[in-house]
């Protein structure tokens, strides 16, 4: 659906780096006016929600510096290069937990934030996952916790903010919908 | 929480616009080494799910530069300076739909993408929204059709991914939980 496109006069890459792209903008508005978009340019990413047989949630926990301080979070991973966001499901979950999911089921997808940026997140559920013996190693600049927890534990952690946020939030949400069914 | 605390060593500001900027900090990682975080620095946003009368949702349609495509989603807005979250929802809903709420009720609070950026989404919900008779005019550059839905033709919408986007796919399943209880 192209409703009311913003056609781009101009367009400049304000910053090219690791993760984000900045670029702003000139577009032609659908009466004729011009404006300028801020647009950040993103690989987009995976989110994994892993059960283990036992029937707990695994959950990392990391520093988030643009917050400054550490959310509780189900593991996620940007999308490397031409790699399949299953592909990046396995690949993430084995770097930050250490453990291993056989077939990984797809839940849903969404923009984060489609106001300014283009990030996709794809949301995935991996039941019994198990631990892996020599697990592949993270990034150097990446420390992590490992919390395992019912979704009761989990609901906790929303209530008092040390989960908070989108994904994680859907993740519980969706958990919580499939109980009831 | 602070753990695995990434201390700021240098800090420099790429870019400040209208809507995001962008600072990357040099940190002092945990085990002493260093790195570079990208951080998209943004005021927050509300996002509001408008109940009608006769129980259809309230929806807005608009092109997303950042995706080059249109979006079904709920009316949201970015916080002004000083704002409370409630009144920005009040502000938002005249401004791009045209109704009014008598007293919208916190759903939830998240960051959208706590990896690259600092915005929260609060989400409200507003019941039994009435239009008004002259509704302030939203911003020169933003280009808004409304639609209203019921939740089944929402769902709908999300299956063939008009609806993408975190803050609307939860609403949805928000929606749907209630209904279910």
């Amino acid at each position: 659906m192209k409703k009311f496109e913003e056609k781009t006069i101009h367009t400049e890459t304000i910053y090219d780096g690791k993760v984000v792209k900045l670029q702003v903008d000139d577009v032609r508005l659908p009466d004729g006016n011009t404006s300028k978009r801020e647009l950040i340019k993103h690989a987009g990413a995976v989110g994994i929600i892993p059960i283990t047989k036992d029937n707990k949630i695994v959950f990392v926990e990391q520093y988030r510096k643009p917050l400054e301080k550490s959310l509780v979070e189900i593991p996620a991973g940007k999308l490397e290069d031409g790699e399949e966001p299953e592909m990046t499901v396995l690949r993430e979950l084995e770097e930050e937990t250490g453990y291993a999911a056989s077939s990984p089921t797809f839940v849903t997808s969404f923009y984060t934030s489609p106001g300014f940026a283009d990030e996709i997140m794809y949301l995935y559920m991996a039941e019994d996952v198990e631990p892996i013996e020599n697990p592949a190693a993270g990034d150097d600049d990446e420390f992590i916790e490992l919390l395992e927890l019912t979704l009761e534990e989990a609901k906790q952690c929303m209530k008092e903010q040390r989960i908070h946020d989108a994904k994680t939030n859907y993740a519980i949400m969706y958990l919580e919908s499939l109980e009831r069914m």
